[in-house]
């Protein structure tokens, strides 16, 4: 892997914006992707781990989904030398292809990792390119490690500043942010000079797309595929010498105005290097929007007052922000409905005590003491709660109120899932997905990645 | 080719909108091109035919330009059976990545058909992808015109419903609307059902990115091969079964909200079927941008009453609409900015009586007598006079002033190209981009192309 060391140049470069306005966010970007080594993003090493072990659980549990296996059929009479793996599956495309499915796989759970201040799901449109395009060229765990943290570090700054606005107008923002990390990432993994990696920052900003009338399709998948596929074809072609605008991003006809943005340059660029995004990242211990999941632990407390007595429950109220009620007061006609329902996570968590991948599925969706539980239960705004907390009132037949509040609830940064927890949940994925690739080899792979000489023999079957 | 005809069942569908608003733009679109036949669109055939003449010209002048040198060789090792032509070399790709590189080529000159309502360029994402996939499936070139005519529409209908706020937002129109056409008409062109047609429609509202900012640089390529790829890859993967909102376009957090506009629903589906956006295509005489072209026939009349007085020029006032400023205003350091600089394209038209590929060389661009005029002209604005028109004054040294102003330039819909002319423009671009495909055939087989029973014949260098 060639490299292009600018060392403690990016610290100039990160300085002189303040003294020289004209320089542009791609610019700063670039000196600081170009510059960072593995010294400098030792620390962020683990929880890279943690956020690419998710990547492969989430991956694994869609493996044999019928829309990967769609994106699979199609894409593959456009493939060129198949040198990259389609995680859980035999199959392998070339790296743009694979990165796509991976993509996609990754995502079709809603059981992603989640940047909390913006929603960003980060690894899937990140992690995907990377490892397709490590393995084509058999490029190291470190590499990967060095470009998937910087990838998701540009991914969470972009959409830092344009939050929360972004979302709220329609823009998917894994989708539309994913696309500028999977750009930085692979273009750091190429060991591009910072004016590539500026170039190839610049070119994704004119493939930022994907909008949120779509997310209840198959079309969802396109636009998280797409942001990892073209963040790898912009790195290439920048590599090659395609140029882009260094304003692409803030500039007066740029990507953040066009969105309906205005930037805030600050979050963009303030702290880079010393703060770090991938820090702040999350992951989901129930397959349902995480705005669900403060419900689902409140019932779990409640579970444990009722003490089995469901029949004699009256009706249930969930209190939460405008957030929660938008998102999840909904009827339910299926599992992706499901695990956006304030209705059927309240519903499975007091009658089973679960809320896995099981609870979601359409068995238990159609069950009917499920489906009348879920009958029981209203939604109530609560303004004084904030985004991602609950509160779950229960009034029983014999007028016992019983009351549970959940300001924080588990997988947030205040109770974050432990390592085991997410191996744990690697394995429930990998059931879920009926994969035969070794469950074990892949979480012991993960763990010692920065020692991995080849990611090649991270991504297959068997080791 | 397998067909779905709808037949009647289109002004049912059209009309039901009005009655039953619950029907997105999407399933109106798709009814309406499900159910067009050849004789529907008999009618359009020969503008069709002009836009697709125009296509290969401009497509033919840049075949060789190191933009799509760069393109082939970054898409070679991604691409799968190579079955469609690279317009104007030897070389092929797959249909989607030859889709991506001849919507490239066919842009790269600004010398472009032009929808004046949108600014739009209508041919070069959606004739890309048509002619790759008719080739690659050996179609019938009236396959081909259905195709391209449909795909036009809806491409030029979506501009139209938010035009003008779009471009000037920053939005690459040609791009962010040039997917919905490319998936419209190649969804069409696989024979695929109204349900499908209307998913790829929708997923193409996932896909649709493209920035203002990125237009003087290569990235500018980046969005306009991406519409004509992605347009394909939408119509691949609805016929696989992949699903989109039908309100993708104008739902609450569809498209046009998310890129900051208020469609314009009656402008999206009015009249449908019954009058022809392909009508209003337009074909640029001159390589620049389509608003400079009333100062160059302005300087052109201005040139025979100068009688060769050059020397005798003491300054020359462009006056126009803050449009023409805004786009043209500017210095001039190499050929893409001289093809949009007021100054240089008067300068060439005064002193050259020219304004071909030729007079937008680097050759001329750099030629001192060209710079020494440039620095003589300046630009003012003249709200009176609408966008497109120009009023230009020379004052002499002796104190003489000439005059001459120009509302609609040649190649406006006023004043159309000939086919004669396009013939013409095609022999010029053929013999700037050095290509050695039979220029003769490539236009008898355009105006033959209804009769054309496999269009392959027409995407190869000789007949």
């Amino acid at each position: 892997m060639r490299r292009n060391r600018i060392g403690k140049n990016k610290l100039r470069g990160i300085r002189s914006v303040r003294q020289d306005e004209a320089q542009g966010v791609g610019t700063i970007f670039a000196d600081f992707v170009a510059g960072t080594t593995w010294t400098d993003v030792a620390r962020q090493n683990h929880e890279a781990k943690r956020s690419i072990l998710n990547f492969f659980a989430t991956a694994l549990g869609s493996a044999h989904d019928p829309a990967v296996g769609v994106a699979l059929r199609v894409l593959s009479p456009f493939s060129g030398a198949a040198t990259s793996a389609i995680i859980g599956r035999s199959e392998r495309l070339d790296a743009m292809g694979a990165a796509f499915v991976n993509a996609i796989s990754a995502n079709l759970l809603d059981f992603d990792d989640t940047h909390l201040d913006t929603i960003i799901h980060p690894a899937a449109p990140v992690a995907a390119p990377v490892l397709a395009l490590a393995q084509a060229r058999g490029l190291s765990g470190r590499d990967v490690l060095i470009a998937f943290i910087l990838g998701v570090e540009v991914e969470c700054r972009v959409g830092n500043a344009v939050s929360p606005g972004h979302y709220a107008r329609g823009w998917h923002i894994t989708s539309t942010c994913g696309v500028f990390g999977a750009a930085a990432a692979c273009a750091k993994l190429l060991g591009l000079p910072a004016v590539q990696i500026s170039n190839a920052i610049g070119i994704a900003a004119s493939q930022s797309a994907g909008i949120v009338e779509n997310l209840p399709s198959a079309a969802k998948n396109v636009s998280v595929g797409n942001a990892a596929r073209n963040g790898l074809f912009a790195a290439l072609l920048a590599a090659e010498g395609y140029s882009a605008s260094p304003r692409a991003i803030e500039g007066p006809l740029g990507w953040a105005r066009a969105m309906g943005d205005e930037p805030d340059l600050e979050r963009l660029t303030d702290s880079l290097g010393k703060t770090w995004e991938i820090a702040k990242n999350t992951y989901k211990p129930y397959p349902a929007g995480i705005v669900f999941h403060a419900v689902i632990d409140a019932c779990f407390k409640l579970r444990e007052k009722l003490d089995r007595r469901i029949d004699d429950i009256a009706f249930i109220t969930v209190r939460g922000s405008a957030l929660l009620l938008a998102r999840g007061d909904r009827p339910v006609c299926n599992e992706r409905d499901a695990r956006v329902s304030i209705h059927h996570c309240a519903a499975c968590a007091l009658l089973l005590g679960a809320a896995g991948i099981t609870e979601f599925s359409d068995a238990i969706v159609f069950r009917p003491e499920i489906a009348a539980l879920r009958q029981k239960v209203k939604a109530e705004l609560d303004a004084s709660l904030p985004d991602g907390a609950a509160r779950v009132a229960i009034q029983m037949a014999s007028g016992e109120m019983l009351s549970e509040v959940v300001m924080e609830a588990k997988g947030s940064l205040a109770d974050p899932l432990s390592d085991r927890d997410i191996e744990a949940k690697m394995r429930d994925c990998a059931r879920l997905g009926q994969s035969d690739w070794d469950i074990d080899r892949i979480i012991d792979d993960v763990w010692r990645l920065d020692t991995l000489a080849d990611v090649s023999s991270l991504m297959r079957a068997h080791g």
